[in-house]
C-alpha cells in the first residue's frame, strides 16, 4: 500500500511538471517543451532546402529523430500520469501529441509522411498556456468574446462573399473565356476571390474590355466589403470595451482573472478557480 | 362545388408546402430544393472543367437533364398554387426561377445559351429563407440597418474614388503611354482602380519613374480611402448597438423578430406577424 | 438708362440659371451641363481607343468640337453675366473652366496639348451642386468634418509611411541588388510602398531567402499600419455621430442645413443662408 | 575665470541653438539641418539610379563630401556642447548621428560601407521636434498611447498569423509541391504571409485545383483577420476620445500639453514644464 502511494505521488508530481504551469519544475519543462517544438519545426523547415538539407543531412536527420524520441517520452509520460488516459488521448491536444510524435517511425514504412512532422506547428499553440499571465488571457479573451459576439453576423458576410464569387466567376468565365486563362468556372470561382479579397495575384487578368469593366464592379465592391467585417468586430470591441469601463466607474469587481493552470488529475478538467481545493467537474482533490 | 373545394384545399397545402418552412414539409421540400440547387450549380462547374467533362460527359448531361425537369415541376407548381400568378411570374425570384429552368430547352436551339444555367447560383439566396431563425434574422437586418443608414456616405465615398480613378488614369496615360500597357485610357481608368483598391494584379504596371511616382501617389491614397467606408460602417454599427443596449437597460422590448415564412396564397405578399391571421398586404385569410 | 436696366435684369436672369440651382431653369441648364461634361470624357476616353478611333474618327472629332464650342459660349457667359469677372476667373472653377475649353484651340498648334481635355474630368466635381440635397450635403460635410478633425493625426500616419518605405526601400536595395530588379533606391522605395500599401503588383518581388524575410516583416507591418488610418476615421465618425444623437435627444436643433445655392452675382460669394436676401460678403441684394 | 565663464557661456548658448527649438536661431538650425538630412537622403537616391549617375558623378560625390563635413561639424559641436558627452553619444540620436556621419570617411577604406549613408533616414525622425507645436504633439501621444494601450492584443494577433502562415505555407508546400514555384517550405510559408496580408506578388501562383481551393480558405481567412487589428485600434481610439470629451464636459483641465524643446546642458534630459526653471532629473539650471 505504502509503494503504491509513493508510486501515485511520484505520478502526480510528474503530473503536476508536465501538466501544470504554476511550480518552477513545471515552468522549466513547460519552457523547454517549447524550444524543442521550435526547434523541431526549424528542423522541417531546413530539411525542405535542398541546398541547406545537401549540406546538412545526417544533422538534420539525427535531429529529427531525437525531436522524436523526446517528445515520444513525452507523450508516454502524459498518458501515464493521467488517472483516465482515454479522455487524454482523444483530446484535441491529445490527437495532436500523437500526431507530431507518429511520423518519423512511418517513415520507415511510406516515404511521405515524413510531412505529418509539420503539424508539430499546432503543438505551439500549447505557449497560451505559459503565457497565461493576466494581461494575457485577458487580451485574448477579449477578441475571442468580440468575435464570438460577431460570430454569426461573420457566417452572414462569408455566405455573401461566397455567392458572390460564385455569380461573378460564372460571368467572367462568360466573358473572358478560356483564351484568357479563364479555363474553367471553378478557376473563374478562385480567381474572383482572389480579386474580391484585394489579393489580386495577376496569374490570371482579364483581357477584353468588358472584362476589366466586370473587374472594376467586382474591385470597388471587394473594396466596399471589407468595410463589413471590420465595422462588426470594431463595434463588438468599443461595446465591450464600454461595458468594462462602466463597471468600473460603478464599482463593480471585473471577474477576476484565474491564473490557476492545474489540470485535475482524474478527469483532466482545467479552469479551475485560483483557490480551488476540488476539482469543479468530478470533485476529486487537485491538491493530493 | 365539393370538387372545387378538394381542389382548392390540395392546393392551399401545396402552396404551404412550396411557400412556407412553417411545417416539416415545407422544411423538408426548401431543404430538398437548396441541396438540387447546390448539385445544378456543382454539375454547371464540373462540366466547365474539360478533363472531367470529358470522362464524365453522359454523367453530368443526365444529372443536368434531372435537375431541369424538377425545377420545371417546381416552377408550374408555384405558378398553380399561387392565387395571382402573375404577380409570381414577373417578381424577382419568378424571374429567377424561370431563367434557371429554361436554358437547357433552349440549348436545343442555341449552342451558347446552355451557360445561362449558372443564373441558378441567384436561388440560393433562398437559403435565408430556411434559415429564418431569430439570430440570423437579426444579423442580416442589423447589416441591412447599417449599410442603408450609411447608403448616401457611400455613394459620395464611391463617387469620389471613380473621379480620382478617371483623373488619376488619364495622368498615367499620359505619362506612361501605350508602350508600357496604358494602351488608351479605359484601360488607364481600370489600372488605377486595380490599384486604388489594393487589388494590383501587375499585368500592367508603371516602368517610367514618373509614372512610378504618380503610382506612389495613388496607392497611399487608396490605403487612406480604405479607412473611410470602414469608417462610416463601423460608426454605424456602433450606433445601432448602443442604440440596442440603451433601450435594453430602459427596460424596453427590444422590437420582436418574427419567424412567420408564410406567404399569403392570394396576393405572394410575406412578413407576416408571427400572430397574423390575415394577410397584412390584401386581407386574404392566411390559415385556409 | 431703361436700356441699361433691361440689359441689366438680361444679364441677371441669365446668371440665375447659370450659377444657381434654385429655379427648374438653373437646374435644367446644371443637367444639361453635367451631361455634356460627361459625354465630353467618354469622347475623349474613346478616342484613346485605337480600334474605336479608327472606324469613328469623324464622328469623335466633330462631337469634341460641338463640346468645346459649347463650353466656350459657357465661359464667356459666365464672364459676362458676373459683376467682377476676374474673381471668377482666378477661382478654382473658372480656371478648371478654362483650361476644360481650351485644349481644342491649341491643338491647332501644339499636337499633344489635345490630352489636357481630360481635365473636363474636375469638371464633374460641379455634380455636387445639384445634388445639394439635405441627405447628401449632410453625408458629405460629416466626412469632411471626420477627415479635417483627423487631418493632423493623417499627416502623422503618411509621414511614418514614408519615413519606414525610404528605410526599408534601402535595406531591401542593398540584400536583393540589381540583379532582382531592385535597380535603384528610388525604384526600390516605390516597391516598399507598392508593398507596404497591400497593393503588390509582382513586377518586382524579392529573389533571396534574406530578402523574402524583409518583405514579409514589411507585409506584416503594412498590414497592421492599414488598422491606424482606418481606427482614426472611425473613432471620428462615432464621435460626430455621439455628438448629433445627444443634441438631438436634448431637444437642439441641428444645425440648419442651407438649401440655397445662391452665388452673389457681385463678388461671387456662395454659402448664403435659405432666407438671405443681401450677400453675406459684400453686402449686394441677392433677389435683384 | 571670466575666459572659462565667457567660454561656458558661449557653449550655452550653441547648445540652446542646437538642441533646443524655441529661440529663432534654434528653429534656423533644426530647418537647415533637416533640409541638408533631406538633401543628403537625396543624394544618395540618385547616384544609385546609374543614368544620372553617369551624368552627374562629380556633382553627386561633391555634394555628398560637403554634407558629410557638415555633419561632422555638427556631430562635434553636439558633443562638445553637452556637459555629459558620453550620455549623448550612446544615446538613440547619438548613435543615428554617428553612423550617418562616418560611411564617407570609412569607404575610403571599404567600398561597400557606402551604403550605411542611408541611415540618415532616421535622421527625419528629429523633424517632430519642429513641429512640436500642441496638436501635433496631442496627435502622435493619442497615436502612441491608442497603440501601446493595444500592444498585447496586438501581440497575440501577430502570433496568430505567424502560426497561421506556417501551417497552410507547409500544407501549400505538400499539395503544390516544388514544380509549381512552393521549392521549399520557408519560401511556402513567405508566400503565404504574402497572400494572408492581401499583397498577392503573383511571383507565385498555385496551380493546382486543390491548391487554389486552399488558397481561396487562406484568402478569406486573411481579409477576415485584417478586421482584428482594426477593430482593436478603433476601439481603444473611440475610448480614448470619449475620455478626453468627459473630462472636458466635466470641466476638468485636460493635461496641459507642454512646448518646451529645452534639453538639459548637464544631463541632455528633455520634457521639462513649459515654466521650469531648473532640470527635473538632475536639477541643473536651465536658463544658465
Amino acid at each position: 500500500m505504502s509503494t503504491n502511494n509513493t508510486n501515485s505521488n511520484w505520478k502526480d508530481k510528474l503530473h503536476e511538471i508536465i501538466y501544470e504551469a504554476d511550480t518552477p519544475a513545471g515552468k522549466l519543462f513547460d519552457i523547454v517543451l517549447l524550444i524543442f517544438i521550435v526547434a523541431s519545426i526549424a528542423l522541417v523547415m531546413l530539411e525542405s532546402v535542398h541546398t541547406i538539407d545537401k549540406n546538412y543531412h545526417k544533422f538534420l536527420y539525427y535531429g529529427e529523430w531525437v525531436v522524436t524520441i523526446l517528445f515520444s517520452i513525452e507523450y508516454i509520460a502524459r498518458v501515464i500520469t493521467v488517472r483516465k488516459p482515454w479522455k487524454y488521448i482523444f483530446s484535441f491536444y491529445g490527437i495532436i501529441d500523437f500526431l507530431s510524435t507518429i511520423p518519423m517511425y512511418i517513415s520507415f514504412v511510406f516515404a511521405g509522411s515524413h510531412a505529418l512532422v509539420t503539424l508539430r506547428a499546432l503543438r505551439l499553440l500549447r505557449v497560451f498556456r505559459i503565457l497565461k499571465i493576466a494581461r494575457y488571457l485577458g487580451a485574448s479573451n477579449q477578441l475571442k468574446d468580440s468575435i464570438i459576439a460577431s460570430r454569426v453576423k461573420i457566417a452572414v458576410f462569408l455566405f455573401a462573399v461566397v455567392i458572390s464569387s460564385v455569380i461573378f466567376g460564372t460571368i467572367m468565365y462568360l466573358v473572358e473565356g478560356e483564351e484568357n486563362g479563364f479555363t474553367n468556372i471553378p478557376k473563374s470561382v478562385y480567381w474572383c476571390i482572389v480579386t474580391l479579397t484585394t489579393v489580386g495575384f495577376g496569374d490570371i487578368a482579364p483581357q477584353t474590355a468588358l472584362g476589366q469593366f466586370i473587374t472594376s464592379i467586382i474591385m470597388i465592391l471587394g473594396y466596399g466589403i471589407i468595410a463589413v467585417p471590420t465595422g462588426i468586430v470594431s463595434a463588438e470591441y468599443v461595446r465591450s470595451t464600454n461595458k468594462a469601463d462602466k463597471e468600473k466607474e460603478q464599482g463593480k469587481q471585473p471577474e477576476e482573472i484565474q491564473l490557476n493552470t492545474q489540470s485535475c488529475s482524474n478527469c483532466h478538467a482545467m479552469d479551475h478557480k485560483d483557490k480551488a481545493k476540488y476539482c469543479h467537474s468530478c470533485g476529486h482533490n487537485l491538491h493530493l
